[in-house]
């Protein structure tokens, strides 16, 4: 048991004892998906765009979630509205560059946002990282096909660029805030067959962060205790359709004694 | 075994043999579950939200779901083209004022459709009923926390207020039209931890409501109907995915002898 | 075993190896179900709809799936901006015309798409297909309830008329290029008991397009492997949520001995 799967678990309990309620602007693929996750987080999730209450939303949220999936111009202004209140009110916004580098909109938006507002966290692909530190990728749609560049790098290199917490998510997940370089080796092959997983995981990074203020713990912790999930969740699948019921199930019903002994999150010295 | 769940097998059996169509104007996070469970009462779905087709598929509707969640003031506009066409045909509207109370945006909306338009039935959580008829209300999000006002004393209000049935639901559901007060005591804690059950029971409301114009007794067989679904899908749940998947199966499966038996509706005195 | 169940198997292998890109322009309800069918396929599901952004994520597909579910008025353009750079690239795009008959928007805007567009493959329920080859049909919401007309005629008059191939699934589906007519006998009862199915159908055959250019055979066989998911996945359902549930394990496990030996594709003489 490693000193950083005590502090998991904590968070984790803290999620469950005290309810934040994080607000998403997200994409219309996986707002069922990432509602569901947030609840079975220990998190209340509420979804809302429209540029008339985005703001007001955001003000009464503990984390606020903008996800770029399905994105068109008016979302950005949306998130930009949301995301100054979420700044002034102090609360941690997670960001989900779903597709950079898969079109000039996506990839410009999520500089922008970059640009104008302070983001706590991002969690994206090996390649959407890539492409917004200026690095050459190849994208397919919304998955990364072969990068060359380790995700340790991309993840540093992220984190010092944008004054955030970078977390790349893989095989291996790399969470850093460009000096810190954290590995969370939870997770499982099957997470790649269902449509919303790296989506699901940002927006339980952001249900962690709203309650540990510490955002590069909050990610790793996040991402142990989602990871550890889709690996108990995988035993007793049949395949993505099962696994993704058995995710929601079993993240739910998560025990601290269990991330304690499973979360497998390391300090590369 | 009571009257009323002589009255629910009814309208169960009714809506299964004239499978009503029920036309949402609805909310991005619950379209694919608010479809199913459609299906799952032995109704027809269809979705169509555009200003430009809403009152044609209106016009062959037997029910109009309007539900405020994810709401953008288009939609708004599309809700009120819908049902002003549904009221022309005496079609029942049925409406979820999901958020009321948590933005400006969706309190006004709620209200301006109550205003302009003639709704059969609203079905809500407590602390929405409440903030829409100017009462003080604690609202997280989507999600009511402490309220405390009586759900009954909320539901008649309401009734009498906006000239319709009334359905506040909770842990025992409450529908109301202003005079009688009928009390629900199906469901189940588990479906507070998956997204949109709320909006789900609104559309089973709106499915047995296009089938049976006394709409207090619609919407409380409705809600018994899929509560009690919901008390034998929890039987079989191991957490909030298999809950889910469980809660279709059984309402689709429900027999009108295990209604007759489980249903728990009652009149206060 | 058939000679086209020994191609179904060869497509299906092609798919799982090459894993095409498969652009989604499609309806609110089923992005989350047809993103996972996509990849239980075997291909990478990607939905974009915005202008500003369609063309260019065309550009890098390998089909493009048209759904007409939900529709309004901007998406239509977004439709056509992809339709244009998928057809410059000779890129197959199958369309779904979901509700044409229900209101005059999706009609024309069905007809619309067929006239400025070169479309590969149409899939629809035999309603929807009559409606727009201008035959009577009785519509209510999105499905077909009575049709006097052949399944095989509709197929065989909208192939020529539109210059495309025509899938009118049903009981049994029909394809047909104008000429040919080929009859595929997989599918289950069930898939009428969860929204999207048919949806899901044209998302399998647009990855079967991606990676076969003799549509009629894509069209056919794409039907065939997921009906006979759709088949298997049934035996183990104990109502419509499980059935969806197996409907993706199948799919995603589905053998190419299975499919040898259960694809029932044959060619009406």
């Amino acid at each position: 048991m490693s000193e950083m799967a005590k502090v998991a678990s904590e968070i984790m309990a803290q999620v469950r004892s005290r309810r934040p309620l994080v607000h998403h602007i997200t994409n219309f693929v996986v707002m069922n998906s990432t509602a569901n996750i947030t609840l079975c987080a220990g998190a209340l999730p509420v979804m809302a765009h429209a540029k008339e209450e985005v703001a007001e939303m955001a003000g009464s949220a503990d984390a606020l979630v903008l996800n770029l999936g399905t994105l068109w111009p008016g979302q950005v202004e949306s998130m930009l509205l949301a995301g100054h209140r979420a700044n002034d009110r102090d609360v941690p916004i997670v960001m989900d560059p779903v597709g950079a580098g898969a079109t000039q909109l996506r990839t410009d938006s999520a500089r922008l946002l970059l640009d104008r507002l302070s983001i706590a966290v991002v969690r994206g692909n090996v390649a959407e990282m890539a492409v917004l530190v200026g690095r050459e990728a190849m994208i397919s749609g919304v998955e990364s096909r072969n990068v060359g560049d380790d995700p340790a790098s991309v993840a540093r290199q992220f984190a010092r660029e944008f004054g955030c917490v970078a977390a790349v998510t893989g095989a291996v997940d790399i969470v850093s805030d460009g000096t810190r370089v954290i590995r969370v080796a939870n997770g499982h092959a099957m997470m790649s067959m269902v449509t919303g997983t790296g989506c699901m995981a940002t927006s339980v990074v952001a249900a962690y962060a709203a309650v540990e203020e510490d955002y590069l713990s909050a990610a790793a912790c996040g991402l142990a205790a989602y990871g550890l999930a889709g690996e108990i969740a995988a035993e007793r699948a049949q395949g993505p359709g099962t696994f993704q019921v058995n995710l929601f199930d079993t993240l739910a019903g998560l025990s601290e004694e269990a991330l304690l002994a499973g979360a497998r999150i390391g300090e590369e010295k």
